[in-house]
């Protein structure tokens, strides 16, 4: 059943198409629209189902719409925000994907219109690939959406928002945007740049054979590097800090290789894959 | 078409069990015989069909054999070949799967009987399970298995244990033991290490949300912790090495951060993409 009348996504990429894909297949809304700055793009997802209408006319998007989804940049989220918003019926709801969300959402709550709310969103999904191209109805599936709360977040439209993620994720956590950005940098930015890292620090005929090990710890190297300089530094003081606790277990494990403490290393081994265990595997 | 009358198989784990299966299903042998410590992992060895028979007699397992192949953990690998080379006929060939080379080739080419020659060998494939109920005869598909040479290698030796993972692998590469261990530390041994490092340093709270990339950065954490002390303690050296360079990039992406440079991250991130993409996903 229809949850809700329109849902306008502004940025047909991997998890705008994807969003819109899923949206339709569960029918959660009677409309889905897609506004892109290309005409090709809003061809394209109309084409392979991820929009009902696309278009790259701003005004026309939004303006009948209960909820705008920003699925762009990390960096575009605010100022699309201030642009959309004026074109926004009143009582309607703007959220995004982001992949950081104190500085959004402090630029955001608040100060919109008096009757646009924003609320952060970001879904816990995405690969290594890129554009509507990749983008598939199932992406969502499994993952885990966070949803942020803040003392002055409109609580009306944080139901709606969450209203919107809850048929397609395994499961929605509201939390406020500095957990989630800490909490983000230590499972998300910090495997990739060690990804980066891993990939600059290998010499040329080991690439050869790299076993499985070293491809699963790497594979999001593969990711968009327009994006990631903008999340890294968007995010910088919580990354950096994640660095610095990850630092000192690295520190602490070579000072066990350096000192061939068998029973010490055996130790700190045994008690990570305790907790590896713990994770379930998707 | 058989190439070997019977080989014999020290060890009925995850790798030498999946060995006698590809062995047995590719008829690459004759016969395939393991030796195994207990009769119940005999006994299931055979009921699994990976090996022709189990038995837990030394003498018997491999009196008859052309080739015997260790495949228990890498410290069992130098005393169980200097016991078992007294039992094996004149001309039979030894090797190993053992996950790193430079003291096993070290210790045994060359040491044991006159006419019993050890070729190293290594195998990169595995996986985080353990024990024959993990075994598969497509465990070895698509991998790269490492053949170690040096100036007092046994050349009709080295021949036959490239004939007997040649057909099971993706590709064959001959190299040097101490090459070997310095492209193993930086390709396996460090991003083991890592997976381990970064379990460790995450937050209670935050393992609830690990995405994808987390997994994959970490699944290799939940690999045995007696098999990876000893790992990693073989390959001491090499490892703090591979650490150092991987250091090395950290330290510098750390500074790009610090510094807010986005034009130097993202060079580097792009970087690191374009090595990454060169890789073959398997």
């Amino acid at each position: 059943m229809a949850r809700f009348n329109q849902v306008t996504i502004v940025g047909l990429g991997l998890i705008g198409g994807s969003l819109g894909m899923a949206l339709r297949r569960r029918r959660l809304a009677r409309r889905v629209v897609g506004l892109s700055r290309t005409a090709s793009t809003a061809r394209r997802a109309k084409a392979r189902g991820a929009v009902d209408l696309g278009t790259t006319d701003p005004a026309r998007a939004v303006r009948d719409a209960d909820l705008v989804v920003l699925a762009g940049p990390v960096d575009s989220v605010v100022p699309q925000a201030r642009r959309l918003a004026r074109l926004m019926r009143p009582g309607a709801v703007l959220t995004d994907v982001g992949s950081t969300k104190r500085r959004i959402v402090a630029g955001l709550e608040g100060a919109l219109l008096r009757r646009v709310a924003f609320i952060g969103a970001h879904p816990l999904a995405g690969s290594e690939q890129r554009g509507i191209a990749a983008a598939r109805a199932e992406l969502f599936d499994g993952a885990v959406c966070i949803v942020t709360a803040t003392p002055k977040t409109d609580r009306r439209a944080l139901r709606q928002v969450v209203r919107l993620w809850k048929p397609l994720v395994r499961r929605v956590v509201v939390m406020d945007p500095a957990r989630h950005d800490r909490w983000l940098a230590a499972v998300s930015h910090l495997p990739h740049l060690i990804a980066f890292c891993l990939m600059e620090s290998l010499e040329d005929g080991a690439r050869a054979i790299a076993p499985r090990s070293f491809l699963d710890a790497t594979r999001v190297a593969k990711s968009d590097p327009d994006l990631w300089d903008d999340i890294l530094l968007t995010n910088r003081e919580a990354v950096l800090a994640a660095m610095s606790r990850f630092e000192r277990r690295w520190t602490a494990a070579r000072r066990l290789l350096q000192r061939r403490n068998p029973r010490a290393l055996q130790r700190f081994l045994r008690h990570a894959q305790a907790l590896r265990r713990q994770l379930q595997d998707r």
